[in-house]
């Protein structure tokens, strides 16, 4: 595995690649890789229209609120390497942050209307900063096909809706979330957890999980089931919730009654310091 | 010469050019192509980094304010088809509207600061527009070279702050403003002049001349600048003033005393119902 920290040389080495003909697989994160990560590099190196994996760890501080936990964001480089080696990682990029925004850096992609809502709402700017970001990893590494967890649902959409806009001419590839033995979905944040705060977090799949059943069992009203995964939230003294909602799939738009088709089910809480987000994407039988 | 209005197969035919090997060179245009266009195709053609040459037509609607002149812009495909063509134009990019711009359309380039003055200032959300469309193009076209012109030198400052800032693996070359015999700079938009309006228009050029003589002699204030070159263009009576400007170059700051090294005067104006721009760069010696 190549290690690189200066996008010259990144590029280089991919030019290289390209030049043969070889199609690269893209995974951005923001480090401290957990097995949700994992999975997505070994999406990326079973992929048969791949024939190089790169990963990306930048932590990113344009999405990051000013009040928010850039600073205090979890870092662990040396393990990072040694997992991204053994998942198979060819090229490893880790620009410092004077890389990526130099003196003078001043251009923003903003997309708008499925930003404004669920973390969007909760964090301005969250998303300018994760498309922008995103783009800029796009041009440096021009991925055939990239990798992100639904996980960050919102985050997906959003960059879906860049790719497409911007035409980047980029596969986004989406894996499932990955949960620990109790439902709690991994998450690099989920370190900030006290035992006791970790035990109560398994209330967000929870809540998603009771709402779904209702879902099957035939319950329509968004608002009551908004409510429904509120109280179950906020019955945990722990948790401190940020949002529940219920919104039209892949669209993220408020709904009154669910319709046949998908429907995303989204919530956001707080347990200690940590912001924990989770959801579920439930299908609504006609 | 190959035409392509629809994305999939311009891309299609770019892709088999790049698996040989082939660079490509691109011309980004709106159409009712003058000789400045034909000044880029030219360089394009003859560019040593360049084998294949790439034109794109396309009014972006993206650009043009309310007010603006989007619908009357002119437009005369035929004539412009032939021009690429002799030329040396190997490929014509004509998307409709639609294409570029589907239903749900919501991405958007932002390059803050140096907008916020110049035509950025008359005419808000020209340059979003701008570096959108810019944007889609470079993802579409994927060009090594791409070809402005420095008559519009906000424009040029612009798109090379969103190559840096977003990382595009585009080279940006800029041609000199190319004019008639008696100075005016060629436009689409000099269509709109009736025959004294066309007279009065030189006016532009001339105070731009004028106060780089100044320059020359030694004057370094740039309010006087600044006076001088609104004075020379309202004592035409055709000319509407929009703006006179000197600033900085390439970063567009307002300047009060010249410094050794470039200084950019640029100005904007109305004949009749055509608004007309022109700048000149100035090398200020110490």
């Amino acid at each position: 595995m190549q290690i690189f920290d200066k996008i010259a040389d990144m590029r280089a080495y991919l030019a290289e690649a390209r030049a043969r003909g070889e199609r690269i697989g893209f995974v951005p994160t923001m480090g401290f890789l957990h097995k949700g990560h994992l999975a997505l590099i070994r999406s990326a190196r079973e992929d048969p229209e791949v024939d190089r994996v790169v990963v990306s760890i930048f932590v990113n501080p344009l999405q990051f609120g000013p009040r928010e936990d850039y600073r205090t964001y979890p870092r662990d480089l040396k393990r990072d390497e040694e997992l991204c080696r053994s998942g198979g990682t060819d090229a490893l990029f880790i620009p410092p942050v004077e890389e990526m925004y130099p003196e003078g850096f001043a251009t923003y992609v903003e997309v708008t209307g499925i930003t404004e809502l669920l973390c969007g709402r909760s964090r301005p700017g969250h998303f300018r900063g994760v498309a922008t970001v995103v783009a800029k990893l796009f041009n440096i590494v021009q991925p055939d096909c990239a990798y992100f967890g639904i996980k960050d649902a919102q985050q997906v959409v959003v960059i879906r809706r860049m790719v497409a806009d911007l035409n980047f001419p980029v596969k986004v590839k989406v894996h499932p979330t990955v949960r620990e033995e109790d439902g709690l979905a991994v998450s690099s944040r989920n370190v900030y957890l006290g035992p006791e705060e970790r035990q109560a977090a398994t209330v967000l799949y929870r809540s998603l999980k009771l709402a779904g059943e209702a879902i099957a069992r035939g319950e329509r009203d968004a608002a009551r089931l908004k409510q429904f995964i509120e109280e179950t939230i906020t019955a945990e003294p722990l948790a401190r919730l940020d949002y529940a909602e219920v919104v039209s799939w892949p669209d993220l738009k408020p709904i009154e009654s669910l319709q046949p088709g998908e429907v995303l089910l989204a919530v956001a809480a707080y347990f200690g310091r940590a912001r924990l987000i989770d959801n579920l994407l439930v299908e609504v039988k006609a």
